[in-house]
């Protein structure tokens, strides 16, 4: 069971400014002025019907950069050592990113996208629309992230990107 | 490019009462009584280190009772078609899951959880924590679930599960 394989088809790319992994933001609110197209390959383009109704999206993508499993990291945001899983890291077993951009328009088969923090030409597995209903969690436990301030988090969050720090 | 594959292997499995996929209701909140067993497999324990201090947690696992593919489906909660990427059915192109949910306390590798909405005997390929400061996002505009009213939602969102409706 272990080693049984799942396989999923590439549905499209991610475009962006981020050309190197340490100057790409970690997550979309660290990078709130960043912009992206997200181009789903014309075959799968019917899937998008309606999706311009949605403020926000999930993007589920491949981490293709990431070349390394450790189960045990310390995460972007703090210096203390935690299991995988207990992160968001690109190290995890299985590269799967996954991200909450604002959807600020629709092109054909190509999504415009704000809080893009998505490594350009990223390979894209899904698209789910973020639900009020669903997804808006008040959460009071968020484990270790509870214990790093905004200050921090978004000084390193933001990596090594120089932008305004603004969304327009 | 379209036919590119990217594999995952399998990290675990989801254990529930649901059995019948027309008994399991779609998403956690409609799940509310619902528990379950989240089996991570020993070689991939480390990586849960902390995870409990997390009250919610994201699962990702393969649909793997979805045998089907459409562009444009109904989604459980509405008689209406949009496109596959604008819904969270099954019938999308990678047979990827989602849920969010309750993380109630971990022995070992196996996590407990309230909120199941999955089928027992799902294959799990990540876990991911919830974090208030990434994903509590409040949306406005939620697409064609606005056009839903709350005890629409409840009753199709159930589908044919029969359960008390509330958390312990």
């Amino acid at each position: 069971m272990a080693s049984e394989l799942v396989s999923y088809q590439v549905i499209g790319v991610v475009h962006s400014e981020h050309k190197k992994l340490e100057e790409t933001p970690i997550q979309p609110i660290f990078a709130p002025e960043c912009k992206g197209r997200v181009e789903v390959f014309p075959e799968f383009a019917d899937g998008l019907r309606d999706i311009e109704l949605f403020s926000h999206i999930y993007l589920i993508y491949h981490l293709h950069a990431a070349k390394e499993t450790r189960l045990l990291t310390k995460p972007f945001l703090q210096d203390k050592v935690h299991g995988v899983f207990s992160t968001r890291s690109p190290v995890r077993p299985n590269h799967i990113g996954l991200s909450i951009v604002k959807l600020a328009g629709r092109e054909g088969n190509v999504l415009l996208i704000e809080g893009a923090d998505i490594l350009d030409g990223t390979p894209l597995i899904d698209i789910k629309p973020y639900s009020k209903r669903f997804d808006n969690i008040p959460t009071q436990r968020n484990g270790w992230q509870d214990e790093v301030d905004d200050a921090t988090a978004w000084a390193r969050g933001r990596r090594s990107y120089k932008g305004s720090g603004k969304a327009e």
